[in-house]
């Protein structure tokens, strides 16, 4: 990594007394780029003859005149987001740069060179697609090169965190930065069953995602505590299966609003559809997709996971999956898979140890084994690719090579040795569970995790495709998950950008307490990173 | 304590399939009363038809009735805050109760009795005034019944509590509940220091205060990081001292209108000014007030406690105090005096060496000892009442025994032990620090600990006056502080108002998600209490 000055300081003197325990960064980019070069020159940008640039052939320009707007209003209201603290004193704008000779021009404009080809306006993201950008500002002229407009989108963003205010002015250091991302898999999870969370609170954290360069939402949508999804197909999964079958749910356009906020941020949306354990609430209008619980061979009150022994299921499921694929329309689904290896009620049901005894299934591991397969098929029937917890892999459930296993639980690095090993493609979240807190600013036992430190060849660690910081809902409600979400995922992100030696977390401090801030003044109800301070 | 019948269910079966993990209790009181009675019977409450009936002659008409409509804003506005949900499905209302034998009425009023007299409209709450109130609600007539305003205000929150929703129709069961506060001292300690907390967060936190019956707020409100309050006598103090001297700080109007706020809330506001350490702030625009710190016999950058040996130390702490008892007309202010006791500067500082030998001082707790009698002096002379921090006990330093005492650390009660044994008050925090977080619901931790677990007798337990939840500032800003207070502090709250035998925090729970839920609905940005669930 490239850093010819660094630029910590800023141009005037500090203002006031009283400051934050650690002093934020100005500028300064996170998650960090690849590459950049800072000069001490700066030019100064005014927002009312500021302007993107994009040739007049330049790919689906609709697409960009969009992000253009999103980005030139980020940057032209800093001053007064920031700045109403200074104009409350009613000092007049001074123009400090006139008398400085590191002052070296005015940016006027962005030019945007979109190299590749793009698609459509209806272009989506999809995994390993190429986000690398280069960025110069200069006075000699200032351009932000992509091959994709996904490069352009993270282009973007750099370019609104390397704008800062200097007393009431924006300014903007001269710079280079080539920059790509470590991992092509960047995903937060948001888990909307245990809690349901508003659709403007996931329209808040993907704003938040574009603001770390996250490109995948992980929709942990339903789950054994409600069912909010609004079915097409079976619309009474949600009557019966949400908190409430009309405040608490998502109906299809509220899908859709999802999807294309996140599509035009970059942002991959997955739902996860979790089987066969953790789908109670799928049996509050469906029992007979679950398999009923004996205990002292009687039957019990509690219902277990989806019963693996009927065609029913399987015809459900097909339905169920047909609907998925056709709504969410990436690539991948993820079907969970945890949680189910116990086979307790599996285990104690008698209709099931019929099943196996006509099918010649000899063990529990088998009987989860005919269980995925079906799915598998049914996906593979759909083209769909897909996700499954680890759970599914260590079971020995048999999986093709392209499968993608998310490995969770507590560190990982063994499971994620084996995964890789065994040739399959591992999303890492071990360390990254966001609903785990300790005393105190505690990102950094989130960017101190290592996701590669794993026993295996470089070609084992290839594929690693990235990971995803988890907010499991337990304990998060509307009025909480932004401050718990952020900017702890801020250091998942990071870790998921930026390059491995990109891993002192001290280094790291002045850096996120700049980008708190930044996404507090844009919106985003962030807690403090790093002890006493302020966000002026 | 009395309860007759426990009614835990609905008089409706429950409407929608998914329910939260623990099912809120229905119109149960937090805390809860020293003593209740809950018929099944009950009576249903028309808004535009209810009212609260003083008598005519009643003490304070006018701060009773500005109550009065808090409350039956509150109640009115239920139906449309919570009742939302069952609006949107376009059900008509149902008079699910003209068919209901257990029906027995309209609570058409609450006659609220005043026994004794109110000094004035403007009277304020104080140490152990009288809190005490009995509430009837009957078909035959429903009466709340106090000494004291500050009992009215409490059987207020109390009715409020015990109204809650059936269907889109209010209901009420019928009651009988006589109570009383086990402590007189019911704290929560907000930091303004370590990060600065609007206005509007403070009263926001003083509603939830009312509705969790705490009555003092320990306003923690200048230490180290920055100094927010715009004195009178000093105002550089906050122009330098503050993290910005316009937008972060209190001005006198805002310290005014907080008072108020609290006060027509039955809250009393003990501001702490922490001395001699935690004063960095101060040094800022008065480095004169400080130690200066050596290090190997050189000046050392930093600046240690205010310095005891000068006279203008205290010219100015009586210039400010006098300010502060002014300003804040409370009987007490607490004066900190927490972390001095290293004696880290006071040790190293040649002048500090100087003026002990001249004056025959021969320890540093002496020195001590000559700092705090010099400000007790100067407290008495204002006629103010004090609270200390342990460490001013446990240094040895004389206090005369209408001190109290706060005891913050570990446990705490080896202290608290200590303290009652030598006949001083005291107030306890050691196993309150809202800060300290765990993963999953952690009220419990704070629910669980019992302030009169220690080795006394009874006579020394009476010297307990309570305690306080401490809400330090170090990772809380203005958009996590609610959610983090929140309804952790509700476990406290009921530790100081119950009954000593209300212990059981698995029996709380269903309460406490009720009234969790309650204070989200009354707009205080809550947090789950108990994992998966919901708020309808």
């Amino acid at each position: 990594m490239l850093k010819l000055f660094v630029v910590f300081g800023s141009i005037l003197a500090c203002c006031y007394a009283a400051e934050p325990a650690i002093k934020p960064t100005k500028g300064e980019v996170w998650p960090k780029p690849q590459e950049q070069e800072t000069s001490e020159n700066y030019l100064v940008l005014q927002p009312h003859t500021f302007s993107f640039k994009g040739p007049a052939d330049i790919g689906c320009p609709n697409f960009l005149n969009d992000a253009f707007t999103r980005y030139w209003t980020i940057i032209a209201t800093l001053p007064s987001q920031q700045g109403q603290l200074s104009e409350v004193r009613g000092r007049p704008q001074k123009k400090f740069w006139e008398a400085d000779d590191n002052f070296v021009g005015y940016l006027d404009s962005l030019k945007v060179e979109l190299i590749g080809a793009c698609a459509s306006e209806a272009v989506r993201p999809d995994l390993g697609d190429d986000e690398n950008y280069s960025l110069t500002i200069s006075n000699e002229g200032s351009t932000l090169s992509a091959s994709t407009i996904w490069g352009v989108l993270r282009g973007l963003e750099t370019f609104s965190q390397l704008v800062y205010l200097e007393g009431e002015s924006l300014v903007v250091n001269a710079t280079i930065i080539t920059d790509f991302p470590r991992f092509p898999h960047r995903g937060l999870l948001l888990d909307t069953s245990r809690h349901f969370q508003p659709v403007y609170i996931i329209l808040q954290n993907l704003d938040a995602m574009a603001y770390n360069k996250f490109n995948v939402l992980h929709w942990h949508l339903v789950d054994d505590p409600s069912f909010p999804y609004v079915s097409r197909t079976y619309p009474e999964l949600s009557e019966k299966g949400a908190y409430h079958p009309v405040s608490k749910v998502y109906e299809q356009s509220d899908v859709s609003k999802i999807i294309e906020y996140a599509r035009v941020r970059g942002i991959r949306v997955i739902p996860e559809f979790n089987m066969p354990s953790h789908t109670e609430s799928w049996g509050l209008s469906h029992p007979e997709l679950l398999t009923a619980c004996y205990f002292n061979d009687q039957p019990w009150h509690a219902m277990g996971p989806l019963d693996p022994t009927k065609n029913t299921t399987y015809t459900f499921l097909n339905n169920l999956l047909t609907e998925v694929v056709d709504v969410f329309p990436d690539s991948h689904i993820h079907i969970g898979g945890d949680d189910f290896s116990s086979y307790f009620c599996w285990k104690r049901n008698p209709d099931v140890k019929a099943f196996m005894s006509d099918n010649n299934i000899s063990s529990y591991e088998q009987l989860a084994n005919y269980f995925f397969q079906n799915v598998i098929s049914l996906l593979d029937s759909l083209n769909s690719k897909y996700l499954v917890w680890e759970e599914v892999f260590l079971n020995g459930v048999t999986l093709p090579n392209n499968t993608t296993i998310h490995v969770r639980a507590d560190g990982g690095f063994d499971t994620l040795a084996a995964v890789t090993k065994a040739g399959k493609f591992g999303v890492y979240s071990g360390c990254w569970y966001l609903d785990e807190l300790s005393t105190g600013s505690d990102w950094q036992k989130f960017y101190e995790c290592e996701l590669l430190d794993f026993d295996g060849t470089d070609e084992h660690k290839k594929l690693v495709l990235g990971g995803a910081a988890c907010m499991w809902g337990e304990t998060v409600n509307e009025y909480s998950i932004m401050p718990r979400v952020w900017p702890r995922a801020s250091a998942v992100a990071e870790k998921l950008w930026s390059a491995q030696d990109v891993n002192d977390s001290e280094a790291a401090r002045p850096r996120l307490e700049e980008h708190g801030c930044r996404i507090n003044r844009r919106g985003i109800a962030s807690q403090p990173p790093n002890g006493p301070g302020v966000c002026l």
